[in-house]
C-alpha cells in the first residue's frame, strides 16, 4: 500500500483517538499487553528463530514490554502527565490578566522505526509505540527486517485491541521493510508529525536528514548508541579490582554486547592496580562464551570491526574466548594507550557486539584530555570509592556533561522502565537530548502545549476544569495542588 | 572580535556559570532588573528615538521586562522547575532496581537574536535572555540592528550585574549586527547549543537553515509570527458586533499592528450581520489614526504589501484611515470571500502592520474549508456566545489544533507573562511547537534531564539530595511531594 495513504488514514484516525477518555486509552494498552501475553509462546519461539536470543532472555524482554504498556496505561489513568497549569484571571491588574490554562496535548501521527535488538521492547509494540499511544497520538510502525514475523506477531495483538477497544482501525499501522525508501516516504510525508528510531548512527543520520528536507520540520528522536565510557578511578582499582573485572566482563558480553548500553570504553590512569585489572579482565572475558548475534549483517559488522581494531599496532589484545564457530561472534577485549586513543578517532566509535578498548592514560591530564574528546553518550559510569569521588570531583563534574545518564558504580547494561530514567543523550547518543526514548517521560515526545485563555468552564478539557474533575496534580497560581 | 572566539569565551564562562547556586543566578537576574530601571529614562529616550514607539508603551514595556526577570529569579529561588524525580532502589526486584535521580540541567551557550518589535522585552534583557540565564545557560546577544543603542544600553546594565554578582565576564556578550554573515556564524559555531530568534518567517528558517549544516544537531526556537486567524460566530455577530468592531479595530491597530499576535485575518460566515460588522469595523478603523512604524524597511515592506493586496480585484477595502503622512502606515481592513481565499494562498500570509483580512464564507462547509487551509499559528480566537460555541463545537476543536493558544471572547494581542502562557505555535508559527518563548515554562528550551544512578547523597546535586534541602517540589515513588 502506498506511505500516503497510509499516514492519511492515520491523521483521520487521530482525529477520533484523540479526543477519547484516558481511561479509553488506558484500557487500550492493558488491553495490548494482554493479547501479547495471550500468544508469549509464539511469540518467543519465533522471535528465538529470528534473532537467535535465548529464551530466557525472550520472555523478560516481553515481560518488560508488557509492563511498560501498563506503567504508560497507569500514567494515562494517574493524569497528571499532562503538566496543567492554571493561571487565574487578575481583573484588578494593568493590563487585567485574562485566565490562562495549559496542558499538553497530542500533536499527530508518529512513525517508529522498530529496532533489531530488542524484537519486543524496542520495536512493533515498544516504548515507542506505547509512549506515543499514551500520548493520544496515532502509530505507524515500520518493522525492522531482521523479525518481521515477530514484528507482525505483535502487530497483531495490538490490532486485536484496536479492535477490542472499539478503537478507529487506523489507529496503529503496521508497514513491512522495503528497503531505505520506506523509511524515507515515512519520514517525509507531510501527515507525519514525529519520528522514532532506534539503530545505528547511520540510520539515524539518514532519517533527520530526510527530514531536513520536509516543508514541515518535525522532530526525529533517533538513538544511536555510544560507547558508554566507564571511569575507573585509582583507589577502586587497588580495592576492588577482582570484583570489578568479573562485573564489566559480565556486563561486555551480556546479550553479546548487543546493548545500546554496553560498556565499550574503559578509561583508567596507568598503574599496577590498573594492569592487574586488566589482567584480570582478560581472564574473565576468555572465560566466557561466544554466541550467534542477531543477525548475519551485525555479524558481519562485528568481525570486520574487531580483525580492523586488532590488527592496529597501537592497540593489544586484554584477552578473548576460545575461537568460536563460523557463525558466532568473538567476543574480545583490546587496549591502547590515551595519547594513541587521541591520535585515533576512530577507537572512540561503536563497534556493536561483544567488545571494550580499555584505555590506560598517562595521568590525570590525559584522562580528562580523553574525556574531552568524546561525543555525546547516552551514559557514563564512574567506578571509585569514596576516597576517589572526592579527589576526582570535577573529573566526575566532567564525565556528567557527557552522558544522558551518569551512573556510580553500577554497569550501564540495564536500562530502567521508570520515571527518573533518561536514556538519551547529547549528539550523537541522540538526535535530541532534551528528551528520553526509555520510561514515562518519552511521553513528552509526542505532544505540544496548548494554552486555553478566557474559556468557560465547560468548553475546557476535564484537566483544565475548575472542580479538577480528573484528581491530578497541577500547577494553580504557582502552587502545586490536587 | 571573532565570533569563534566569543562563543569559546562563552563555553568557558559556561563552566562556572552552570555551578553557581539558584540563590547566586536568582540574585543576578534581579540586579540586571535593578540596573535597567535605574537607567530607565534613557532607556526609553533612546528607544523612542530608535523605535518610533511612543514613552507611553515603552515604559511599560520596559517593567514587563524587570517583571519578566524578576519572575524568572522567583522560578529559580523556589527551584521545583528543575523536575526532579526520584526513583528509590527496589534490590528485592528482578533485575535489582537501582536509585535513579534526574533533574534538568544546562546545556551550554544560547544564542539570542534581538527582535525589532520589542527592543526591551524581546531584545537584548528579554524573555529569551532572562529563560536561558534563570537555566544556568550562558548568552550571546547578537543585537538587533534596528535598536543599536538601546541594545547596548541594555548590555551595560546586564554587564554592571554580571560584576556586582562575581560571575565570570563572559557570562553575556553582545555581538553587534554586522549583516547576515554574523547571525550565520553564531549558529553554525560548535560551542553554541540553542538559538532563540523572534522575527519574520524568512530571518527564522534562514536559521533553521544554517542549523541543518552543522555537524551536531542544536535547536533552533525561531518564533516567525502568524496571521492569528479569528472565527466571529454567528450570535456573536447579531448580538454584540458595534462592541466587537470596536474591540477588535483596536486590536488590528495596537502599537500600530507590530506585534506576532496582531488579529490579521478575520473569519465569519457571510449574513447581514456580518455585513452589519464590517460597516462598523471600517468606521472604527477609519477613525484611528496613522503614525510611523519601527523602521523605514518594516514601513517600506507595509506600503508594498497593502497596495498589491488592494490592488486585488478579489479584496475590497472595509475602512482605512485618512491618508498619512508620507513617513506613517496607513491602517486599514480589506474584505474577501472565502472561495477567493482558498485560491489565493498569499491572503493567508502575513503583512506585518495595522492591516487584517476580513473573509466572508459562504457556509459552515466553506468555513471548515478556510481554517483547514491555514498554516501552523501563534493564537486563534473563538468569538461566540454559549449558544455558538455549543453549535460550533467541532468547528472550536478544529481551531485548537492550529495554535499554541486558543482565546475565547478576548483579542489575541497581550502576551501574558506566566506560568501558563504557551507563545508558540505550529510551524511556520514556530519551529518548534514543543516549546514556548513566553512564561517561566520558556526555561525548558535551554535544558536537557540528566540521570544520577546509584549515587551517594553527599555527590548529588541539591536538588536530589535524600533530604531535600531545596524544599522544592519533587516526584518521588510515582508521589508529588516536597
Amino acid at each position: 500500500m502506498q506511505i500516503q495513504k497510509i499516514m492519511q488514514q492515520s491523521a483521520q484516525a487521530f482525529e477520533t483517538y484523540r479526543q477519547v477518555t484516558p481511561a479509553v486509552r488506558a484500557a487500550f494498552l492493558e488491553t495490548i499487553a494482554t493479547e501479547l501475553e495471550a500468544q508469549r509462546e509464539t511469540m518467543v519461539q519465533t522471535a528465538g528463530e529470528e534473532t537467535n536470543l535465548p529464551a530466557a532472555r525472550l520472555n523478560g524482554e516481553l515481560t518488560r514490554t508488557t509492563n511498560q504498556l501498563r506503567l504508560f496505561a497507569e500514567l494515562v489513568k494517574e493524569g497528571s502527565w499532562v503538566e496543567a497549569v492554571i493561571d487565574s484571571a487578575r481583573p484588578e491588574s494593568t493590563p487585567a490578566r485574562p485566565d490562562l490554562r495549559r496542558m499538553l496535548l497530542p500533536v499527530g501521527p508518529v512513525v517508529v522505526f522498530g529496532a533489531s535488538n530488542f524484537p519486543f521492547a524496542f520495536s512493533t509494540a515498544g516504548g515507542d509505540t506505547a509512549s506515543a499511544l499514551a500520548a493520544g497520538a496515532t502509530v505507524v510502525v515500520k518493522g525492522h527486517p531482521a523479525h518481521p514475523r515477530t514484528s507482525l506477531l505483535a502487530y497483531a495483538a495490538i490490532s486485536k485491541a484496536v479492535e477490542k477497544s472499539g478503537l478507529p482501525a487506523h489507529t496503529v499501522q503496521h508497514v513491512a521493510d522495503e528497503g531505505y525508501e520506506t523509511g524515507k516516504l515515512l519520514v517525509i510525508d507531510p501527515a507525519t508529525t514525529g519520528v522514532a528510531f532506534t539503530g545505528s548512527f547511520n540510520g539515524g543520520k539518514a532519517l533527520l536528514q530526510y527530514a531536513s528536507q520536509r516543508e514541515t520540520p518535525i522532530p526525529v528522536f533517533a538513538e544511536m548508541g555510544s560507547v558508554n565510557p566507564v571511569v575507573f578511578y585509582p583507589d577502586a582499582l587497588i580495592t576492588q579490582g577482582p570484583q570489578l573485572a568479573q562485573t564489566f566482563a559480565a556486563s561486555i558480553t551480556l546479550g553479546m554486547g548487543q546493548f545500546c548500553t554496553n560498556p565499550g570504553l574503559l578509561l583508567g590512569i596507568q598503574s599496577d592496580a590498573l594492569d592487574n585489572f586488566a589482567h584480570m579482565l582478560g581472564g574473565a572475558i576468555s572465560a566466557s562464551a561466544p554466541a550467534k548475534m542477531l543477525h548475519k549483517g551485525i555479524h558481519a559488522a562485528y568481525s570486520k570491526g574487531r580483525a580492523k581494531i586488532l590488527s592496529l599496532e597501537a592497540v593489544s589484545l586484554v584477552g578473548q574466548t576460545p575461537e568460536p564457530a563460523e557463525e558466532e561472534a568473538w567476543p574480545a577485549v583490546a587496549r591502547t594507550t590515551g595519547a594513541e586513543f587521541l591520535q585515533n578517532p576512530h577507537l572512540a566509535e561503536e563497534l556493536f557486539g561483544p567488545y571494550s578498548l580499555l584505555v590506560s592514560c598517562a595521568d590525570e591530564e590525559e584522562l580528562e584530555k580523553v574525556l574531552r574528546s568524546l561525543k555525546g553518550q547516552l551514559t557514563t559510569t564512574v567506578v571509585g570509592t569514596e576516597k576517589d569521588t572526592t579527589i576526582y570531583k570535577s573529573m566526575i563534574a566532567l564525565q556528567a556533561t557527557l552522558a544522558g545518564r551518569i551512573i556510580l558504580n553500577n554497569a550501564p547494561t540495564g536500562v530502567e522502565v521508570c520515571a527518573a530514567m533518561v536514556h538519551g543523550g547529547p549528539y550523537p547518543a541522540t538526535t535530541d537530548n532534551r528528551f528520553t526514548s526509555v520510561g514515562t517521560s518519552a511521553i513528552r515526545r509526542w505532544v505540544r502545549p496548548v494554552c486555553f485563555q478566557n474559556f468557560t468552564d465547560s468548553m475546557l478539557p476535564d484537566a483544565l476544569k475548575k472542580s479538577n474533575p480528573l484528581g491530578i496534580w497541577r500547577l494553580v497560581d504557582n502552587e502545586f495542588t490536587r
